[in-house]
C-alpha cells in the first residue's frame, strides 16, 4: 500500500521517480483518494479525473515558485497529496487537517483559498501581472475545468488575457465533457468539435479570444501530459492546452454515471452505495421538487431556471426530463440565470430560478439592476442559506439575508415551516407585482398553519405573552419557540413569539405595539448580523424606550465549524440569551 | 426643420417612407439629437453611430409586438425618437420628460430600465423564451455594442443563446471599434480580423460559441441594413448581425475624438465647447489622479485597473500612457478586474481598482471570494459613490455602503476630507493586512487634519459637546459640521461630533463611552440606511439608554431627483433634525 506515495513529501519527489513509478504513483493516490472518500466523502469525479495531470504538472513545473491556480480547487487533491499532504488522505487521522479545497494556510504550494467557479484564469491572470511588474520569470498555470468556462468571470479572464497579457502564461482546460450535471451552453459544441478532430476544428473558441492553443486527447496519460507540459513550459505568451480526461477515471461506478459521483458521501468501494444513513421522511429539497413537477403540469408558463444546480431543487436527470422546456440550465452562469428569468418574467412567463446561497452572490448586480429596478416578478429560491448547512468558508449559507435583503423592491422571505414554504412559492410565483427572493430552510421540515399571500409585510404573532418579544426568523423560528418555553419555565412569565416572516421588511406597527408593551425585544436570525433584520429592527426602534438585542452571527468567514458549538460561542443558546434577559427586564 | 421627423409618431410612420426620406429622417435625428445633446448633454457618440441602424430596425421589424432590447440602452434615443417620443430631443420643454435610457414607463417599446452594461443577451434571451413556452412567434432582437461584450454577462449570454435557444433570437453588434474609451482584450482583435475580411476571419467567436453569423461593414447606410435585417427577420435560430458603425458619425469632432465624444455636457456646435462652467480648482477625481501618477513613479509594484473606466480615477490618454504597465484597462470586466488585483495582491504588487460605485456591483461575489476570503490587500477606489452624483436610477450611488460594508474582512472607508482621502489611499495601497474599499468624497474638496494609519477601527471625535453626539459619516461630514453648528446656535448647546472615517467598524468603546455620556445619537450616512452604517450603530447601542436616530436614504430605487429636495424630504435637513432632537432630548 502507498509504494511510492509514502516516498512523496514534495514535487521535488515526484520528479525522481521514472516512467513505472509515476504510473505506479498514479495508482498509490488513486487508493488515498478512496481511503479518505469511502470514510470521509468528497469530490470524487474531478479528483479521480485529474491524477495523471496533476502527476505530470508537478514532474514538469517546479512548485511554488511556477503556481499552480486550481479552479474550484475541488480537483486539487492529488496536488494536495503531492505537496506534502498524503496523510490528509492516506491517514484517518489526519484528514480534518486538509480542507478539500486550495488552502493556503496549509501549503506554501496553494496560493488561493477558492470554492467557487470560474475564478482561476483571473486570479492566475494576477500572479503573472506581479511577476512581470517585478521582473520575474516563473510559470504561471492556471487549471479550469470545461463546466467552470461558461462562467462570466472565467470568459472575461480568457479575453483579457486573449491580448493584454504578453508573456508566460499556461490555461489547462481539464475537459471531462461534464459540470456537476450535463453541460450547457453553445461553448461545448466547440469543445465537443476540438475533440473530434483532434484540435483541428475552425472557429475555436480560444482563438477567437485571442490565444495560442494546444489539444493533446489523453489528459490521463501521464507521458503524454508531461510532453506536452513540457511544449509549453517557459513559453513567452498565454496558450491553452486543451486535454481530455475521464470524470472518476478508474473507478467504473463513477465513471459511468459522473453526476452521482461528482461529489460523495462516505460509501463502500465495493457496492458504491453510502455508509451513512439519510433521513427517509421528506425535507425542503424534495418539497421543492414536489412543488415544482406539480406546478409545472398545471401551468404551462411556469419555467424553472438553475445554473448548474439541478440538485439543490431535487431535480434528478428524471425529474428534468419530464420538465422538458420547462427546465433551464443555464450552465455556470448565474448572471444570465437571472437577467434571462427578468426576460421571461417581462415577456409573461413565471421563472423560478435555484441555486445554491453562495453562488447566488454572482449575480448580485443582476438581481439589482436586470430584475429589482424593473421590477420583474421572478422568484429565487435559495437552497445552502442556513448557517448549518454547508460549513466551508468558501461555501457558507449565513449570507444571503446581508447580501440580498437591502436591494430596493426585492421581498426576502424566511419561512419557518413546510406550510408557509409552499405559500410563499405559491404567492410568489404566480404574482406580478414583486421580485421574491426565498430562504429554503434547512432545519427538518416542520408545520404549522401558514398564510396564503406574502405582499405585504405582516409579522405573525404566533404567541402573545409580556415583557419580552422575541422575533425568531426562518430557520431560526424553532429556536424562538424553544426559548419562548425555557423563558416561561426558567423566569415564569410567557414572552411573545414572532414569526416575522419577511427578512427585509418593517411591521411598523406592530414593531412600536411589541415596543410599547414590552421591556426587552429580541431578534434571531440564521446570518451574519451585519446587514441583517436584527440590525433594521433595531434602528426603527432606537429613539423608542425599549431594549433591543439582536442575536445573530459575526461578519467573519467562519470555515469548518461545529454549527451548535458556533452558537454556543456567540451566545445564541437559550440558557445564555436567558441570562442576558435577567439583565435587561 | 424636422420635415420629415414632425410626421413620425411611431415606427408605423416610418415603414411608410421611401428611400430619399428616409435620409432625411436620418439628419432630422440627428438635428433632434443636436438640438437636445447641446442643450441638455447626454451620452453622444452611441447615439449619433446608431442612427441608420435603427431606422432600419424600425422600417423591418414591427415593434412593440417584435420586441427589440439595447444594451446600456445609451445609443437608445434614436428608436426614442422614432417611438412617439421626439418631443423630448426636439422641445427643450419636454427634454425632463424622457430619461437617457429606455424605460417602460414612456413607452411600450422600451422593455427594460437598463443603464449597466452587458445584459441585452441575457434580456431578450428571456423575452425569447416566454415567447416560446407561449407558443408566440414574434422576432425578438438584442442590440449591443463592441464594448459591452467583454462583461461576463454578455458571453454567459451569448454561450447560452448559442446552443439552448433553438429559436428567432437576432443579436445586432453595434461594432463601433471603442468602448468609453478605446477597448481591450482578446475578442476585440477577432472583431477586427472579421471587419478586415468581410467577416470571412477563421476562429469566429460568434461561431465558437454556436451561433449564426453574418457581416454587414455598413452599419450607417440604411438601405444596406434593412437588407440585412430583413434576411434575417422570422429567422428559426439565433444569428448575430455584426457591423461596423462610426461612433459620433455625423460630427467630425465626436468621429476625431471619440472618448471625449462619448457623453457630453451641453456644448456650442460650432466650437464644440462646453457651455457650462466647471469649478477650475481641484476635485476629488483630480486628487485621485494626481496620487496614482505619483505613486507610479515612486513605487514599479504599484498598479492601477480600471474596467474601462479611467476617466473615474482622472486618468486621461496622455496619463495612462505616461503609467505604461502599471495601468491595465480590463475592458468591461469588472470581475476579472477584481479577482486580478487579487491575484497580484498575492504575488506582491500593490493593485489599485478604480471605477464607478454602481459598477462595482458586478463584482460582489469577487470581492467576498477571490479578495476577502483570501484577505489579499487590495485597494477598491470607488467614485460616484454619493447620492447627489448620478441621479439616474441606474446609476445610483447610494448603494455602496450597503452592499460592500457587510463583507468580511473588507474594511471601507468613508474619508471626509483631502487629507483624509489621500492618507487613506497612502496607507491602503502600502499595507499587506487588509482588503480596503475607499468611498471617493463628492463634495466640494475640503481639508483637515488628519491620521496616517487606518487598520484599527477608530472613529475621530473632532468636537466634544454634550446631550447629543452627531456621527457624520464621509461625505456627509461636513452637513454635520453645519448641523453641530445649528444645534448650539439654536438649542443653546454644543453637541458632540464625530467623523466615524470606517463605514462598517465599530468603534465600541467610543460609542459606550458617547451612550454612558449623551442623550441622543444621531447617524448621518451618504447612502441607503438599510444594511449601513447607522444601523450597526443602533443594533450595538440597542441595550444602552441612550436614543439612537439613524439619518439616512430609504431602500428604494430613486430616478432623476433633486439631491437637496430629496434630503428635504427625508427630514435630512439641519431644521428637520433639530426639530427630531427637541423631541427627543
Amino acid at each position: 500500500m502507498y509504494e511510492i506515495l509514502n516516498k512523496i513529501n514534495g514535487p521535488e519527489d515526484v520528479k525522481k521517480l521514472n516512467n513505472e513509478e509515476l504510473e505506479v504513483l498514479a495508482s498509490d493516490i488513486r487508493d488515498a483518494l478512496f481511503n479518505r472518500l469511502t470514510k470521509f466523502g468528497g469530490h470524487f469525479g474531478p479528483n479521480f479525473g485529474m491524477v495523471e495531470a496533476e502527476i505530470a504538472m508537478h514532474y514538469v513545473f517546479n512548485s511554488p515558485v511556477d503556481k499552480f491556480v486550481f479552479d474550484v480547487s475541488h480537483q486539487s487533491y492529488p496536488h494536495k497529496i503531492i505537496t506534502g499532504r498524503r496523510l490528509g488522505y492516506t491517514d484517518e487521522n489526519h484528514f480534518h487537517e486538509d480542507s478539500g479545497y486550495t488552502n493556503p494556510d496549509e501549503s506554501e504550494h496553494d496560493f488561493f483559498n477558492v470554492g467557487h467557479t470560474s475564478t482561476s484564469i483571473s486570479l492566475a491572470s494576477g500572479l503573472a501581472k506581479a511577476r512581470d511588474l517585478k521582473g520575474d520569470e516563473e510559470n504561471i498555470i492556471a487549471v479550469i475545468g470545461d463546466g467552470s468556462l461558461s462562467g462570466g468571470e472565467a470568459l472575461e479572464g480568457l479575453d483579457f488575457v486573449g491580448s493584454e497579457l504578453n508573456s508566460n502564461f499556461i490555461i489547462i482546460v481539464n475537459d471531462n465533457e461534464q459540470a456537476i450535471a450535463e453541460n450547457h451552453g453553445g461553448l461545448y459544441k466547440n469543445l465537443a468539435e476540438l475533440r473530434a478532430t483532434n484540435g483541428q476544428a475552425s472557429n475555436n473558441l480560444f482563438k477567437a479570444m485571442g490565444l495560442d492553443y494546444i489539444y493533446e486527447p489523453n489528459g490521463n496519460d501521464i507521458q503524454r501530459m508531461i510532453k506536452v507540459l513540457q511544449s509549453v513550459k517557459d513559453i513567452n505568451h498565454p496558450v491553452v492546452v486543451h486535454t481530455n480526461t475521464v470524470k472518476g477515471k478508474g473507478y467504473k461506478l463513477a465513471e459511468e454515471n459522473r453526476e452521482a459521483w461528482h461529489w460523495s458521501v462516505p460509501f463502500d468501494k465495493e457496492t458504491g452505495k453510502p455508509t451513512i444513513s439519510f433521513g427517509s421522511g421528506e425535507d425542503y429539497t424534495s418539497l421543492t421538487a414536489k412543488y415544482i413537477m406539480e406546478k409545472a403540469k398545471k401551468d404551462s408558463n411556469f419555467v424553472v431556471i438553475t445554473p448548474a444546480m439541478p440538485g439543490t431543487g431535487g431535480l434528478n436527470p428524471t425529474l428534468r426530463a419530464e420538465l422538458g422546456k420547462q427546465y433551464i440550465d443555464v450552465g455556470i452562469a448565474e448572471e444570465h440565470a437571472i437577467a434571462m428569468a427578468s426576460g421571461i418574467a417581462k415577456n409573461g412567463g413565471k421563472p423560478l430560478v435555484v441555486t445554491n446561497a453562495t453562488f447566488m452572490q454572482r449575480a448580485y448586480d443582476q438581481i439589482s439592476q436586470d430584475v429589482c429596478i424593473n421590477n420583474n416578478a421572478i422568484t429565487i429560491v435559495l437552497n445552502y442559506s442556513s448557517f448549518d448547512g454547508l460549513t466551508d468558508v468558501t461555501h457558507l449559507g449565513i449570507f444571503g439575508i446581508s447580501a440580498f435583503s437591502n436591494i430596493p423592491n426585492l421581498i426576502v422571505l424566511s419561512p419557518s415551516s413546510k406550510e408557509e414554504y409552499l405559500n410563499m412559492l405559491d404567492w410568489s410565483v404566480d404574482q406580478k407585482e414583486h421580485p421574491v427572493l426565498i430562504l429554503m430552510p434547512g432545519n427538518e421540515v416542520t408545520d404549522r398553519p401558514a398564510d396564503k399571500e406574502y405582499g405585504t409585510v405582516k409579522y405573525k404573532v404566533e404567541q402573545s405573552g409580556e415583557k419580552v418579544a422575541i422575533l425568531a426568523l426562518g430557520d431560526f423560528y424553532q429556536r424562538g419557540e424553544i426559548l419562548a418555553k425555557e423563558i416561561e419555565s426558567k423566569l415564569g412569565f410567557k414572552p411573545t413569539l414572532v414569526n416575522p416572516r419577511y427578512a427585509n421588511g418593517l411591521d411598523k406597527d406592530l414593531l412600536i405595539k411589541l415596543a410599547d408593551s414590552h421591556k426587552v425585544i429580541l431578534t434571531l436570525e440564521d446570518g451574519i448580523l451585519n446587514g441583517g433584520f436584527g440590525e433594521k429592527v433595531a434602528s426603527f426602534l432606537g429613539i423608542k424606550d425599549v431594549k433591543v438585542k439582536n442575536y445573530g452571527l459575526n461578519r467573519e468567514f467562519y470555515d469548518r465549524y461545529n454549527p451548535e458549538e458556533l452558537l454556543d460561542e456567540l451566545g445564541i443558546t437559550s440558557e445564555k440569551i436567558i441570562n442576558d434577559i435577567k439583565d435587561l427586564v
